[in-house]
C-alpha cells in the first residue's frame, strides 16, 4: 500500500467539491484507492510510510471522451476554414497518411506525450481506418501506461477511396484488435467506431454493432454535431425518427455502453434517446466554436439526467487540455444563462471539474475519483508560480484551472503507477 | 541602425498577413522601423551587421486596450459569482486595498511582470482612483521600457466609500500626474478614466471631460457591456439618446481618442456615434464569457467602419494573453456566422492578428506594424517545440497562436529596445 499526502480536492457528486487540506489517501497494490482521509489513524494505517507532496494539490487526472488522434498533426491549423473544405483538404489528407505506420507511430509519440503532459490519463480515441497503425496507437499508450479506448474507424462511403475499407476486412481488422487485448480489466482495449452515419453503409452499421454485440465492445461516434449534417442524415435514413435514431436502429446506440460526440443540436426526442440508452454525451466546446457548430446546451442535458463528458476533440479543437475544456464548457452555458434571461443557472466549477473527471471517468470504469475502490488516476499540481499563499485551496485549484498550465502538473498517476514525461 | 533576420509577419491591411521568409528589417536610434526588405540590399544597407534570429519568427508585439490591473489579484477566482456579488465581494473590496501603496506596489509588479511575459508591449490600463498606487503602476511600465496609458479611476457615487473621491481631489491628482508626464512622445502617460456612467456624477463626467481636453489627454471606459446596466444608464441619463450618447453629451466620446470596453449590446444608433466619434472598441471576449454578458458582433462593427482592438479584462478576462483573445475573438465571430445562417462571415486569423497589432496599436501611436515609422514593438517566436519543419510560415504562425504559449515568446522589444523578464 501507499499513502500519499496532499491537499486533496475530488467531486464524489457534482454539486460540490470534497476538499481535505493536508489529507491522505492511502492506494493498494492493485493501483485503487483504499481510502481518503485527513489523518494516518483516519486511514486505520498509523505506520505507514508516506509521500508527502506537500503544498501542493491532488486531484484526479483528465479524461478526454472524445478526440481524434489521428489529426493531431492538423492541431491548430487550417482554423479558417469550413467544415467541408477542411475535411477534404486537410483531416482526409492527413489521415489517409496512416497507411504508412511508421509516418502513425511518430505522430501517435507525439499525440500520447503531450496528453500525458496536459494531465489525461484516458481517453477514447478515433484512430484512423489502418489496422496496424491503431495497433501502434494501442501499444504506445501501453507502453505509457495510460487508459484508452482506441477505435479503428469503419468508413466505406462518402469519402476519399484511400480511407475506405470494405466491411469484411473491417471486421476481420477488430478481431485481430481484438485477440490481442485480451488481459482481463486492460487498461488499454478497443472500442467500435463507426465515423458517423454518412460515412457507414448500412452493412458497415450493422457489422459495427455486431463487432460490438458479440466482443462486448464499448462504441463511440459523433451526433448532431451541426444542422446540414443532421439534414443529411435524415436523407440518408429516412425511416428513422433522427440521427439517434438511426444509431439506435442499427444497434449502436446503448446497447453497450456507447459515447456520442457534441450533441450540438440534439432535440428532446433525441436526449429521450440518450438518457434511455445510457449513452454519453462528449461535449467539445472548442471544437464546436471552431468548427461554427453552436453552443451544447449542457445544463438542459445534465438536468434531464443525461450523462456528459468532456473532448478535446483535436483537431476541430485546438486545445488538447481538458481543463481548458472546462472553463470553456463554463463560458458556453453562461452564454446559455444569459439568453434565457438568467433563467437557467450556469454550470459552477465542480460541475465542469465532476464531468472532466468522474463523470467522464465513468465510461472506463470507476475512473474519476478518490472514492473508495476507484483507480487511482491523478495529478499533483504545484502552483508556486501563482501565489498560493494568498488564496484558499478552492481558489488555488480556480486559478490553476483558468491561469495555470501543463508547468503546475508535476506528477502523473494511472491506475496506481507514475507516468514519466518522456524528456 | 539595427537590422534583425527572421520570418517576419504582420498585417499591414486586416485582409492579409504580409510575409517575409528569411526577411529583413532596420529599426534606427529612434527606435521606429526604417524599412523591412528581403535582403540587405533591398533595405539598402549591404554592410550592416545583422542579429539573426534563424528560423523564428518575428511578429508585432501585443497590445491590450482593455485591463484592470488592479484586478490582477483576482484572476481566475470568483468565477461562479454574478457581475453584482463579484463586484462588491471581490473586486470592490480588492480594489480598496490599493490605498496602500506597498500592496499596490506588490500587484502591479506582477502584473506587469506577466504582461510582458505573454508579449503585450502596450496596455490601456485601469488603476484605481488612488493617485499614489497609479504613480507606482505607471513608474513599473517605465522602469520595463514597456508602453502604457494609465488610468486613475474617477468614481464618486454607487461603490464603496473607500473607493469614492470627490472631484477636486480627482482633479487634482490627475494633474499631479500629468505634470510628472511631461516627456514629449512618452511611452507611459496618463488617461482620463470614469470607471462607467453609474460611477460618476454628472459633475465628475464633467471635470473628466474638462481634464481631458486641458491636458490632450485620452479616454478609456466602459460601455454597453450588459443589459441590466444599459437600463441603468437610461434611469441614470433619462435626456440622452442611450448609454454612448451619455459620453457624448459629457464630451468624452471622441473629443479626444476615446476607446470604450465591450460595446456588447450597441445598438445601430450607438454604433453611428462610436464610429462618427472614431471611438475605438476594446473588444474583451473572455471577459463577455465569464461575466455572462453576451457575444458582441465584431464582424459588423468591422463592417461599418468602426475601429477595434483586443483587452484581456483582467479579471473579468481571466487570461493576460492577447494571442487567447484572438482566438476567442474567432470564435464569438464563428457563433454569429453560425446564427446568421453563414451570411455573416466569421473573422479571419489575419483580421484577429490585426486587431491585435495594427488596429488596437493605434490608439497608442504608430504601433502594431513593421511599416516604415512605426515603432518597433516586436516579439520574437521560436516554435521549435510545436514541429516547425512540418508546416509552413504562416501555419506555423497559427499554431503558435491556437497551440502555443509565453515559453515560445524568447525575445521582446518596445520601441526598439528589448525588454527583458525579471528571472
Amino acid at each position: 500500500m501507499k499513502v500519499y499526502k496532499a491537499h486533496i480536492i475530488y467531486t464524489p457528486r457534482r454539486e460540490e467539491f470534497h476538499v481535505l487540506e493536508n489529507g491522505y489517501v492511502a492506494v493498494g497494490r492493485d493501483g485503487r484507492v483504499v481510502c481518503v482521509g485527513s489523518s494516518l489513524e483516519a486511514l486505520g494505517c498509523p505506520d505507514a510510510e508516506v509521500l508527502d507532496f506537500g503544498n501542493r494539490l491532488l486531484i484526479p487526472a483528465m479524461n478526454d471522451v472524445h478526440v481524434h488522434a489521428a489529426q493531431y498533426h492538423n492541431q491548430g491549423i487550417a482554423m479558417d476554414l469550413e467544415l467541408l473544405p477542411w475535411l477534404q483538404n486537410y483531416t482526409f489528407p492527413e489521415e489517409s497518411k496512416f497507411s504508412d505506420s511508421s509516418y502513425a507511430e511518430l505522430i501517435y509519440r507525439r499525440f500520447v506525450e503531450n496528453m500525458k503532459r496536459v494531465g489525461t490519463m484516458r481517453a477514447v480515441v478515433f484512430a484512423t481506418i489502418h489496422t496496424e497503425g491503431t495497433r501502434r496507437l494501442m501499444n504506445i499508450f501501453r507502453e505509457a501506461g495510460m487508459g484508452a479506448l482506441v477505435g479503428k474507424v469503419a468508413m466505406n462511403r462518402n469519402c476519399p477511396d484511400s480511407l475506405q475499407e470494405g466491411v469484411a476486412d473491417y471486421v476481420s481488422g477488430m478481431e485481430q484488435l481484438v485477440a490481442e487485448s485480451t488481459e482481463p480489466d486492460a487498461l488499454v482495449r478497443p472500442i467500435v467506431t463507426p465515423r458517423f452515419i454518412p460515412s457507414c453503409t448500412p452493412e458497415m452499421l450493422r457489422a459495427c454493432s455486431e463487432v460490438a454485440r458479440r466482443y462486448n465492445l464499448p462504441v463511440q461516434s459523433h451526433l448532431s454535431e451541426n444542422l446540414s449534417e443532421i439534414e443529411l442524415v435524415r436523407q440518408l435514413e429516412p425511416e428513422s425518427q433522427g440521427y439517434g435514431d438511426a444509431y439506435r436502429r442499427y444497434g449502436l446506440f446503448g446497447d453497450t455502453p456507447t459515447v456520442m460526440a457534441h450533441c450540438v443540436w440534439s432535440d428532446e426526442a433525441e436526449r429521450r434517446l440518450i438518457r434511455d440508452g445510457g449513452v454519453m454525451v462528449a461535449h467539445c466546446p472548442t471544437s464546436n466554436f471552431n468548427v461554427a457548430s453552436g453552443m451544447a446546451p449542457i445544463r438542459t442535458y445534465l438536468d434531464e439526467g443525461i450523462s456528459v463528458g468532456l473532448g478535446s476533440d483535436i483537431s476541430g479543437g485546438h486545445d488538447l487540455s481538458i481543463f481548458r475544456m472546462m472553463v470553456y464548457a463554463i463560458q458556453v452555458s453562461k452564454m446559455h444563462y444569459q439568453r434565457s434571461n438568467h433563467e437557467q443557472p450556469f454550470l459552477s466549477l465542480s460541475e465542469a471539474f465532476w464531468m472532466a473527471t468522474k463523470s467522464g471517468g465513468s465510461f472506463f470504469g470507476k475512473v474519476g475519483s478518490f472514492e473508495e475502490g476507484y483507480d487511482f488516476d491523478a495529478l499533483v499540481i504545484d502552483d508556486a508560480n501563482l501565489f498560493p499563499a494568498d488564496y484558499n485551496i478552492l481558489q488555488r485549484l480556480e486559478r490553476f484551472i483558468y491561469v495555470g498550465d501543463d508547468r503546475n502538473i508535476v506528477h502523473r498517476f494511472c491506475r496506481g503507477k507514475e507516468v514519466c514525461l518522456a524528456e
